[in-house]
């Protein structure tokens, strides 16, 4: 979409978001806030926000509009096509603010509110031009969360909506438009009765403001991040569905639950409305399909996490380093090493293979890798070992695929020693399909030792060397494999 | 820790979800439910949670434990360590239950329940060692969701408490300790006030499931995903932290913006109470680095969900395209084929890390064989053709790891065309992080045109070998890169 000049009143947390969002999306934007801290504070947003706009989007991102600090309402609004306004909360003020606006606004443009709190109707008292004033009501940091509530209120302007939702789409948002205004809109109501709720517990001594936090991110607010309230019931009700968890847990609406007890009427129209609406939103996957879907979207959102590590991926990262603990311990059982070693073995997962049910190509490698690691782990690179600041990289590595292998099929990995030194390791695997099936690929592989401090090669320690020893003794009696060796030939 | 024989009473979705989660911990597990389908649906909750534990760990699972379904309550707990109830939500039959548990049970060990609705007192009515039963409440999916609220009420018995957070912390989950027993525990409470102000907006014809959903999942959701309800609104309130934020907001508690209206009055001390907490939860970072974890938890979580995509990812993702296709506007000039193609760049995503933060080894081929698709795709490998019955498969790679890479940064690939003739082709790749950025990692493929329906090489069709042709004239004034033809060398 061609840019559009963007007014924005008001240069706070939300005022400053919103300009980041519509300069990344390469939209001019004139900012008036009489605040003398305001450019500075508009910088600091601006700041964060291209930097998470650029990691977020692999794409290139057009060139940034230009952000100007003006001295008043008028020189902000002229030739605008959209004006943001995110002053105080205070009505009085917001219709002044839209009076002096509308006095230079062009006809065609719109004005949308940040407002939390007024309903539309509200907003467009005394203005001249009421079917101008929306609003438009993101949610903090505006630059990242796509929410943006649209509400235009009985005097509201079809075509104004319509603006709003094509440009807000073409900074990335995802414009709701609310069916009839409401006090607090849709999303701040569930904030205010979950925040009085909260209060209660933090007044009564049942929680403190951080187990209460940990009560929402270690649980329901990694399923809402996702799929909100009603979906994820649907799942929870199983492939009996919306109505089958509306009478299952319809009469826990009677127990005294909260604070806040004004309940509806649980009648069979309002099953009926639910299970309707339901249908329509999430019927087109059976629920297998969603518990899939659910599952898969939680397990990203848990590794985002765990990478940080921040909350429940925090968790996760401490379980991950004591199953990593549990893996390395009581593996002291002498091997024979007159043969290739067996110490891998995995299952073709279902999100492995590729729309024509084979195993992705990249997958090879993540068993190979995998059959490495546990190589590594039975020469003695254990945790301990990291720990003191020493790990092995695989450096080089050469693979031919062989066979296609299909979704559940056992991988056995067979591990020879083709050479080492006090830095390097040389080795070869052999993937079969099942223990002594059809050979699927091959891998060799160079590993280098490594000082993790100071990212460069170093020389094992000497238990690893005295391990290494042993194999290449015994697998000194093996021949080498035909692939050893062996370059990508020229055509 | 050591292995500890695990009961579940009653094999739901919420029982399946326990086994599962014990079951690849390690932990034997023994199931009793009369339901004659009870062994189906917990071999399916299994399956999901295998595939979705096993995505989740980059660390090797311990062997998984033994699940068996068995004929009575004296049989699943006979010498367990812990039981699991999650039975129906009835009194009388968790009395039932427990009394028949009781009997046979190990004097050491505990009864946790995964109810939602009753509190501890209630379930230990007429029990012959009431501190032996506790709520042990856990969150579907429960291999996946690593909250588990634990109530033992007035009669509780602290060591069943600390055993109970001990076995839990061991398989991956996060005990929160619930200080006073109160219908509905926390989360739950917090879910009720949620239901029913959304059952009051479908009622009263505000909004749809969907729209509710969405108003959740692309805005708020994300928030709570990773920092819950108060340390969200303490970063609202900017540097002057949560006092502010309850001075600037407190007011909005008297406006009618839910239908839930019992609010506990705003005194000096509610606000003295919850600053201090909320200073003891995240006084320890400023609220300039909250900012940045919070963006950088939320690019992460909105990255796994575009790459889905789904919910909130998916608005990003057709945000993507757009930008995408912005880039490419005015682009559809012939390609320069006198440098390497640049048809392929992404961005190190969450789930690509390993522990120490750096892209894992399987990764960089996951990213080469993108690369080589986006080549194929521009030589004309198009989904036409390839319903045709002709497809290119890779059949030998050579891959160098130059550098470590971490999460976030840009992957750009650079690719030349090395040979060909009418059934193969070989190609270089070389990774750079960024546009003309350091070298990551060079990769070298054969690959070789078959017929898929008889899995044999057969050449390409003539418009892909023309195109070959010409890019073959382009590159031929290109140096082939010093690691091409090399093999891995012998030590």
């Amino acid at each position: 979409m061609t840019q559009t000049k963007i007014a924005i009143i008001g240069g706070g947390v939300i005022g400053g978001g919103w300009a980041a969002r519509f300069a990344l999306a390469g939209h001019d934007v004139a900012i008036f806030d009489p605040d003398p801290e305001a450019e500075r504070k508009v910088a600091e947003v601006y700041a964060n926000a291209k930097a998470a706009t650029r990691r977020l989007y692999v794409a290139p991102l057009p060139p940034p509009g230009k952000i100007t600090h003006v001295g008043s309402i008028a020189e902000a609004v002229d030739g605008a096509g959209w004006v943001q306004e995110s002053v105080s909360e205070r009505l009085d003020l917001k219709h002044r603010v839209y009076a002096e606006i509308q006095e230079t606004l062009d006809a065609e443009a719109v004005i949308g509110s940040s407002t939390s709190g007024f309903k539309p109707s509200e907003l467009q008292q005394g203005s001249k031009d009421p079917g101008q004033i929306l609003v438009a009501h993101p949610f903090n940091p505006v630059y990242l969360l796509p929410l943006a509530e649209i509400v235009a209120g009985p005097s509201g302007d079809p075509r104004a909506v319509e603006w709003a939702c094509k440009l807000l789409r073409s900074i990335g948002m995802h414009p709701l438009v609310v069916r009839q205004e409401i006090d607090a809109h849709i999303a701040d109501r569930f904030l205010e009765a979950v925040w009085r709720e909260a209060l209660w517990l933090v007044k009564d001594g049942i929680a403190t403001t951080e187990e209460i936090d940990d009560a929402i991110r270690y649980g329901f607010g990694l399923r809402w991040a996702q799929m909100g309230l009603f979906e994820t019931y649907r799942v929870a009700g199983g492939e009996a569905g919306m109505r089958h968890f509306m009478e299952q847990f319809g009469p826990a609406l009677k127990w005294p639950w909260t604070k806040l007890m004004d309940v509806p009427d649980f009648t069979p129209e309002l099953v009926d409305l639910i299970t309707e609406q339901s249908d329509a939103q999430s019927g087109m996957h059976s629920i297998r399909e969603l518990e899939r879907i659910r599952d898969d979207n939680l397990v990203g959102i848990l590794s985002a996490l765990k990478a940080r590590p921040w909350g429940a991926g925090d968790c996760i990262a401490n379980h991950e380093k004591r199953l990593r603990e549990l893996s390395f311990a009581g593996k002291d059982t002498p091997q024979d090493y007159t043969k290739p070693l067996a110490l891998h073995s995995a299952t073709v997962l279902p999100d492995w293979v590729d729309y024509n049910g084979h195993m992705t190509e990249f997958r090879y490698l993540h068993v190979f890798g995998d059959a490495t690691d546990a190589f590594l782990t039975h020469i003695g690179m254990d945790s301990a070992y990291m720990a003191g600041g020493r790990s092995v990289y695989t450096v080089e590595t050469h693979l031919r695929h062989i066979a296609e292998v299909r979704e559940g099929r056992p991988l056995h990995i067979e591990t020879q020693l083709l050479g080492h030194d006090e830095k390097r390791i040389r080795i070869a695997h052999i993937m079969r399909e099942g223990d002594g099936g059809d050979v699927l690929a091959t891998a060799e592989h160079m590993l280098l030792s490594v000082n993790t401090a100071e990212s460069r090669a170093a020389p094992m320690a000497a238990p690893l060397i005295d391990c290494l020893a042993a194999i290449a003794t015994g697998h000194s009696a093996l021949a080498a494999p035909d692939f050893a060796g062996r370059a990508i030939r020229a055509l």
